[in-house]
């Protein structure tokens, strides 16, 4: 990893640690009339607070910042090019940069608290009864059944508290346009969706067409969901925003595909979860299904797709986005 | 009940009716990417569709109703009191009625969905462990566990979903602060934390403040919220705002200790759900810690509250919303 983006990722995770630490609080909810429940709390922070990757905050962080890095000049319309309106498409740039960095900092962590939330539901016994997660028991281990379920349901909620706060920098607007990206892809045709169609599939033979559907909602919709919500922070212009959602979608699909490799290779260990559950629960996989050397070869197409989006973009800094890419294929857990 | 409440509640169902069946289903998915799931929408419409009472749509509709009849006379400053005025206002208050109508049943529905989802997750094995739901089967005896869990997850995003629409005539300023209403409403310091405090509290006795606390987050937030939602939908002035405020909660809290006096009272057919549980499960009810005559004057006096509230609301026309307080307090299931 280059040093710049290894500095880029250690900055940006220390603010959305600190952000989810003060946000998912009881404290957080002392401008309300009521205060949430201590146990309720204790167990949505145990979910959220010191594990993950923080993969999709980081998409979102570095989609907003790619977009206010501006467009390049070959993009610009050419009524734009002269100097006087590049400088002060400049000055409107670092505005923007600014007014979009509250809205980026609460879009990464709601998007986190879905993708927490989701790991609670999807550990409990009826769905995946998985007792090990991050390296530490899931929480329903921990706090039992009945509170995994309502802090998951209370996680769910808090994302979309976030993301409209009142009295805030944020334009209504794109509060709006954020509730509705992070919703839809959470929801029945995204998140959720996907995960019915894998509880569907155990034990059936799937296509490879079949697999990806499932994967594209499953998977797939949250993590291009961060890089548009980033990109919805800063606005970005039609043909970026066709570009990272391309970019989105790639990175999206090959993060699930690694993530089968890794569960054929990798221990429980260094996933910090059990290791090999998929094959033991009869479920279909890239690998079971093209082979370990195709699925390798195919996460490595999925890549290529990714960092192609990004030059197509017309950004001038894509480079963090091009270094999460990175990232996500060349990834051991 | 009267013979224009009937009516007009008979009008709002089938709207709400209507607009469910619309809004949960594949075909509603349409213009996204990706088709929800088939077996997950048959979970999620049996979840929501033909059952309930839907107090909580009726009570937005409600309130946006009353808030549109416009302010009294004597509630209106003193300058704007000339006749050519009062036109003008009773002009813009029919084009507000209009614009606000489609605001406010889509606010309907969402509210609807969080209620439908929790008690799709309410009756689940892990919490109180209910076979029979309107009459009807529970979602997870007739669609399994995991499916149960999901259909309601998929709810809660679909309710946000419903509230931010692209390309519509709700202006985002009252998308967000819908947004923002609902998701307080049913997180931690709101539905999900009162359940919380209701797990915590089996077979502990309470007194009657921690009870009102509990009961004020796990039913009331969410009715309250609904006479928000319909108030922000027709743009409540501020003392309206506050009295309608005042309203949903006395009948937020009456509702429940109704609810506590049918557990005792009724039987199960009436009830449409299991009666004598609360008891049987050892849970703190209005019942049980002041006894049944205690407990019905106490909703008799919520009831009071809750007209005294309309009336300072100042509003021309609060007739429905009385009615529907009427409902909460004479119900038999």
């Amino acid at each position: 990893m280059p040093l710049d983006l290894k500095s880029w990722i250690a900055h940006q995770l220390e603010r959305v640690e600190r952000a989810l630490d003060q946000w998912v609080s009881v404290d957080a909810s002392a401008d309300l009339e009521h205060h949430a429940p201590v146990d309720l709390m204790a167990a949505m922070r145990y979910a959220v607070l010191d594990g993950g990757k923080r993969l999709r905050p980081l998409l979102v962080l570095a989609a907003c910042e790619a977009v206010n890095s501006g467009l390049k000049h070959d993009y610009l319309p050419i009524e734009e090019c002269d100097d006087e309106l590049a400088r002060r498409g400049a000055i409107g740039a670092v505005t923007a940069a600014r007014a979009s960095d509250e809205a980026a900092l609460r879009a990464a962590c709601a998007v986190e608290l879905i993708h927490a939330y989701s790991l609670v539901h999807d550990d409990m016994p009826c769905m995946d009864n998985d007792v090990l997660r991050r390296g530490k028991p899931t929480v329903h281990v921990q706090f039992g059944q009945a509170s995994a379920l309502l802090a998951g349901d209370a996680l769910q909620a808090l994302a979309f508290e976030l993301l409209t706060p009142e009295r805030s920098v944020i334009e209504p607007v794109k509060q709006a346009r954020l509730c509705r990206l992070l919703a839809r892809a959470a929801g029945c045709a995204g998140m959720a969706g996907g995960q019915a169609i894998d509880l569907a599939s155990v034990g059936l033979q799937l296509t490879e067409e079949q697999l990806r559907e499932m994967h594209r909602l499953k998977t797939g919709a949250l993590l291009q969901a961060s890089v548009m919500m980033g990109a919805a922070c800063a606005e970005a212009v039609p043909l970026a925003h066709a570009a990272l959602h391309r970019y989105g979608a790639a990175i999206g699909l090959a993060f699930q595909v690694v993530d089968d490799i890794l569960d054929v290779t990798a221990d429980s260990c260094t996933l910090g979860k059990t290791a090999g559950k998929d094959a033991e629960q009869d479920k279909p996989t890239y690998v079971s299904l093209m082979g370990l050397d195709a699925a390798r070869a195919y996460a490595q197409s999925l890549h290529a797709q990714a960092l192609q989006a990004l030059a197509d973009t017309g950004l001038v800094d894509t480079r963090i986005l091009q270094g999460l890419a990175d990232m996500v294929v060349q990834r051991s857990n």
